[in-house]
C-alpha cells in the first residue's frame, strides 16, 4: 500500500482526489491537511466521502508528511514550492496538482503567477506529468508538475498534428470552454450561480495562465516556432472541457483519422473517436478519459478537432493519480476504471 | 458469474443499469435487447460506455433470454408482465425496473395504469423489492418488482414512524422532487431543456401512479388506515430526488434520532444523517445511497424527514442491483461501492 | 415625477428594482448609493443598465437623500431602521425591501434577527406592504415594510382559506422551494454554482426568519391560533419560488375555486388558474404576478395550493414599485406590464 | 396600428414574437395561425401571456392573412415560401423568420435546404433583414428574409473588420455557442434536459447551414474571398449566442476600438463594450442588443471579435420587429426599449 498524504484538501481539486483515492485499492490515506478545516472530519465537509473515510483534516505538518510515500499539493499557487524542497529530501514523492512546477523557465512562471519562484533547482528537476507525452520519466521521477485543466484539453487534440509537422503552427487557435469548478471552490461573488448560471461568456482573453504553458508543451515537440490564441470560456455547468481547437494545414494531410488513432493506440485514457464525431462532455464526466473528434470542413484547409475532458478528472484529479499509478509501477489505469455518470 | 440479460437498454433506466453492470465483478451480460435498436452498438448510444461494453441491441426474444440467470426489464409499463410468466417458467429469474408487479391488487393496477393486468398469478408471487423492508424474500424470490423512485424515497423516510405507530398516518404529507432523468428519454415537447430548465412546477397533483404504492408500503406496516398526501415536483437538475416528509406525532416520540438510527442500524444504504441535518441529493448522485435528516421544527409536533435518493440508482438500476446481489447470495453491496460524484 | 433614491443598489433586489424603476414613465431616479461601489457607474457593475442609465454609486448621505420623494431600501437588514427615522422625519417616504419593519412585535424581532430594533415608534407606524391585504393604508403610509419573498407566495395563497375559516389553521404547512437569487449576491461558497448546480435541499428547517412573518399576516386574519409548518428548500435555478400549501378542511368549503376567484376578483396581479392547474415558476419570470393553482387530491380533506412568484419582483423589488404606485396615486400596475420572459 | 399575422406562433420564435408585439404601442394582433392547435387560446399553451393577448390559434388561411398589413412566418423552413408569393400579392407586406429567403441564389439554398425553392423571382426581391448593413433597403422592402442567429452575432462582429479590409478574409473563424432555445420546441430527444443539461458539445461542425448565410454576407461587403470556418456549440443554458470570431490582421488596423465604434455610431442596438471586455449572453438577456467587445491578445496578429445576442431576440423576433418598424415608418426602437433580465 502506498502512503498518502494530501495537502489542501478542502478544495474541488481535493474532493476529487478523495473521491477517487478511497477507493483505490493499493493507497493508504494517512493525512490530509487544511489550516482552515483542521480538526473536522473530512465527511462533515463532504457528505459524498461519509461511510468511506474517516480522516478529520489536520495541520499542514512537513515532518508528518514526509512519513509518506506520496503528497499531493491540491494546494492554490505558491504552496507547493514552499514545503516540496523538504518532503523530496526526506525521501517523499510529490506530485503538485497546482501550477508551481508547470512552466520550466522560472522568469517566465514569475512573469504569469507574480511572484518569484521559491526553489528553481527543483522546478528544473520537475517532470511534466502529461503521461501521453512523458511516461517513462514520469515513472522515474520524484517531482511531478501536474498539468492544467485546458493544457491537458488542448495539447492532447494538438500534438499529433504538431508532432507531424502537418500544420502552421503560428496561427493555431484553441478556443476552450469549462464548467464552473474549474474556477474553484473560494468565496467568490464571479462564481455564484446567479451569476454564471444561464449565462455564457469569455474571460482573461487577454492572457490566461494557461496560455504558456500550452504553448511550452507544444514547443517541445515543434520544429518550427508556436503562435497561439486561447481563449477561454465559462460555461453554466459544473464539469467539463471542450477544447475546439483550429490548425491550418501546411501539407497534405493524408489520413488524418489514422495518425490521430496511432498517436494515441495504447493509450488508456486517449479515445479518438469514429471520423467527424461530436464528442460531449458528459461522456467523460467523473472519469480520466480525454476523448476526441476530428473534423475537416468543407475539405478546405483547416483542421478543427474537439477534444472533452473532465476537467477536475483527467484535468486535475485522475491525471494525478494516472501519475501516481506511473511511479509507484502499478497498473496505469488502477483505480481509474469507472464508468462517465450519464446521463 | 450470473448470466444477465436486460430488455429494452436504451433508457436512462437502462443506461444507468449498464453503468454498474460493467464494472460489477460477477455479471456476465450476455444481452440487451432494444427493438428500436436493434443492431446498434451500445457504446454508439451512450459514449460513457465505450471501452467497457462490446454488445449491439438484439430484437428482444424470450427463447434467448432464457438462457439468462436473470433478466432485467428496464421497459415502459406493460412490457414485463407479457414476457415474464415464459422466462420464470424456464427458470429464469426476473426483476422489472417497471411498475408492473408493484401494486398487489390488480384491479388497482388496473385502475391506476390503464390495462388489466396480464398476469395475475404471477403478480401475487412477486416481491416489492425494497431490501429494508422484504430482503429475506427477495433472496428466494423468483420475480422481483423493483420500487418506483418516489416510492422508495418516501417509504425509507416513513417506514420508522409508522412503523412504531408514533404518527397520524391518516395526514401523512409527501413533498417529493425529481430531476428531470425521471421522465425518462422519450421524445416529449415537455421534458426538452427549454421547457423545463430555470423554472419548477409541480405536476399530477390530483393523483400520481406512485401514490398507491407508497400507500400499499406504509399500510403494510401500520395499525391505523394510511391517508396519504403526495405531490411530485419537476426540479430543473438531471438527477436526485428529496422527499419532504410530513408527519404529525400521535404520541410522545422520545428519541427520534435512535428510532431511526436503530431502525437502520447494519442497513448498507442507508445513512441516517446526525440530527437536524438536510441532505443534498448531489450527495447520492450515481450511489445506491439514501440519506435521511430528521427535524421537529419548532419542538411543535410536526415531524420533518428529510431523505434523498439518486432517482436512477437507489431509485431504479442501484436498487435492482442490490436485489439481484441479495438474490444470487453475494454480498449486498457488490459492485455498488462508488462515491457520489460531488460537485 | 417622482425623485427616488435607492439606498444599497448593488444586490439582487437592487438590479430588479433599477431594471423596473429606469422604464418607468414616472420615476426620476436620482441617487444610487453603495459603500463598496461609490463612484463606479451602475452600467459598469451591470451590463443589462448600458444605454438605461447614466448615474454613479454614490456613499450614503441622509442629507441628500431627504431630497427625494421616496427612498427605497435594498440594503442587507438592520441598516434601513437605522436611516429610515430621519428620513421620514423630513418628509421623504420610505419602502424597505429588508426585513427591518416587516415584525410588528420588536422583541420577536430582536429574537429572530439577533439585534435590537433601532425605531421600535417607528416600526408601530410601519405597514406590512402587501396590497392585496393593506391596499388603503399602503395608501397614506410613510413607511412601508415590503414583505419578503416567501411570505408573499405563502400568504397570498393561504389568505382565502384562512380569511374564510375553512380550514384548521393549527396544522398548516408551506413547502417551499427558491431560486438561488434569494440569497443575494454576496460572495458565499454555500451559493458558488459548483455548490448547488444540480442539486437539491431544504435548509433552515428548525426555524426560518420567514416563519414568524407568515405566521403574522396570517394570524391577523384568523380567529384561530395559527401552527405552521414552513420548510424552504433551494432550487438550482436563479428566480422563482414555488409555494406548496397544505391545508386541513374544517368545513364542507363549497366551490373553493370560486372562493379563490372571489377573493381576487379585481386584483391585477393575481392570476388564479382554472382549477387543478399546475402553476410554473417560468410563467412569471421577470413580472409582478402571483399565478395560484387549486387542487382537492382524491377528493380528500387536504387542499393543496400551488402559489408562484418571482422572489426578485413579485417577492422584493416588484412590488416595491407596486407599492410606490399606491402611495404616489398612481395607477397601480404603472411600469409594470411587462410579460414574463419564456422561455 | 399596424394590423398583424403570425403564421406559426407555437415555437419558440412565436411565443418571443407574441411577447413582444403584445406590448407594441402600434401593433394590433388579429391573427395567429397553428395547424396542430387551431382553437386552443393561445394563453392556454404560453402561460405568460395570460392577461395579456386574447386570441385562439386559428388556422393557417392565405385570404384572411391577406387582410392584414404584414405577416410574420415563424414557422419551419419551407412554409413561407408556399404563401408568400400570394400575400405580397395581395399588398400584404411579409417578414419570414424561418431561412427561405435568406439566400439569394436558389440553387445554394436547394444544397443547403434539399429542397427546391417555390419563387425564386420573389426571393430575387427579398430584402436580408440587418437592419445594420440594409436599412434603407428595409424600409421599402414588401417582403424581408430575417437573419438567422448565428449569422446576426457573426456579422455584427465581423463586419467592420472585412468591410475595411483589414483583415484575411479567406482564413476567418466563427466559434459560436448558442444556448439551446435555438434548437426549436419540437419534440426531439436529443434536446431533452437529461441529454443537453450539465453537458456542452459541438455540432454540424462538417456543414452547418448558416455557414452559407454568414458568407454571403459577408463576401458581400469583402473585396477579397471569403473562406470561413464555423463551427456551432450548444450550451446548457436556454438563451443566448456567444460569437468568438477570430480574424488575422492583413495590416496595421490602427485604433481598431475606434473603427467599431464609428461604424455603429447610431446603431440603437449595436453596443460596442470598451476595449478587452467580455461581453456575457445575460447581459442581453430578452432584450434586441448586440453587446460586442474587441481583443488583440498578446499584441498579437489575431484580432478577437467577442459578439453576444439574444438568440430569440436580435437573433430572430427581436430584429423581426425592428424591421416591422422601418417598414411601417415607426422610430427603430419602438416597442424594444426593455431592459435584459438579469440575473
Amino acid at each position: 500500500m502506498i502512503k498518502v498524504g494530501i495537502v489542501g484538501g478542502t478544495g474541488y481539486t481535493g474532493v476529487e482526489l478523495l473521491r477517487l483515492l478511497v477507493v483505490h485499492p493499493q493507497v493508504a490515506l494517512v493525512q490530509i491537511t487544511s489550516r482552515a478545516e483542521a480538526g473536522r472530519r473530512v465527511s462533515d465537509l463532504y457528505g459524498n466521502l461519509r461511510g468511506h473515510l474517516d480522516l478529520a483534516f489536520s495541520e499542514p505538518d512537513v515532518a508528518a508528511l514526509s512519513a509518506c510515500d506520496l503528497v499531493f499539493f491540491a494546494t492554490p499557487n505558491g504552496t507547493a514550492m514552499q514545503m516540496a524542497p523538504q518532503l523530496v529530501a526526506a525521501g517523499c514523492r510529490v506530485i503538485d496538482l497546482a501550477a508551481d512546477f508547470r512552466l520550466r523557465d522560472p522568469l517566465q512562471w514569475e512573469q504569469w503567477y507574480g511572484m518569484a519562484h521559491a526553489c528553481p533547482d527543483l522546478l528544473e528537476e520537475a517532470i511534466y506529468g502529461l503521461p501521453e507525452l512523458n511516461r517513462p520519466r514520469i515513472r522515474e521521477a520524484r517531482l511531478v508538475a501536474n498539468p492544467g485543466c485546458y493544457p491537458t484539453a488542448a495539447a492532447l487534440g494538438l500534438l499529433p498534428l504538431v508532432e507531424q509537422g502537418m500544420v502552421d503552427t503560428s496561427t493555431l487557435v484553441a478556443d476552450c470552454k469549462s464548467g464552473v469548478s474549474g474556477a474553484g471552490r473560494a468565496a467568490n461573488t464571479a462564481m455564484l450561480m446567479g451569476e454564471v448560471g444561464e449565462s455564457f461568456k469569455a474571460y482573461s482573453v487577454p492572457g490566461h495562465r494557461h496560455l504558456p504553458e500550452i504553448r511550452q508543451t507544444l514547443a517541445g515537440v515543434s520544429a518550427t516556432p508556436v503562435g497561439l490564441t486561447f481563449v477561454p470560456h465559462l460555461v453554466p455547468m459544473i464539469r467539463g472541457i471542450h477544447a475546439t481547437l483550429y490548425a491550418r494545414l501546411s501539407m497534405d494531410p493524408g489520413d488524418l483519422q489514422a495518425v490521430f488513432e496511432s498517436r494515441y493506440a495504447g493509450e488508456p485514457f486517449v479515445d479518438v473517436l469514429p471520423w467527424a464525431s461530436h464528442p460531449e462532455t458528459r461522456s467523460v464526466r467523473g472519469v480520466n478519459h480525454c476523448r476526441i473528434g476530428l473534423h475537416r470542413p468543407q475539405d478546405a484547409d483547416t483542421v478543427v478537432v474537439l477534444s472533452v475532458i473532465d476537467n477536475l478528472t483527467k484535468g486535475a484529479a485522475g491525471q494525478a493519480v494516472q501519475n501516481m499509478n506511473l511511479m509507484f509501477g502499478l497498473a496505469e489505469t488502477t483505480g481509474l476504471d469507472q464508468v462517465a455518470l450519464l446521463p
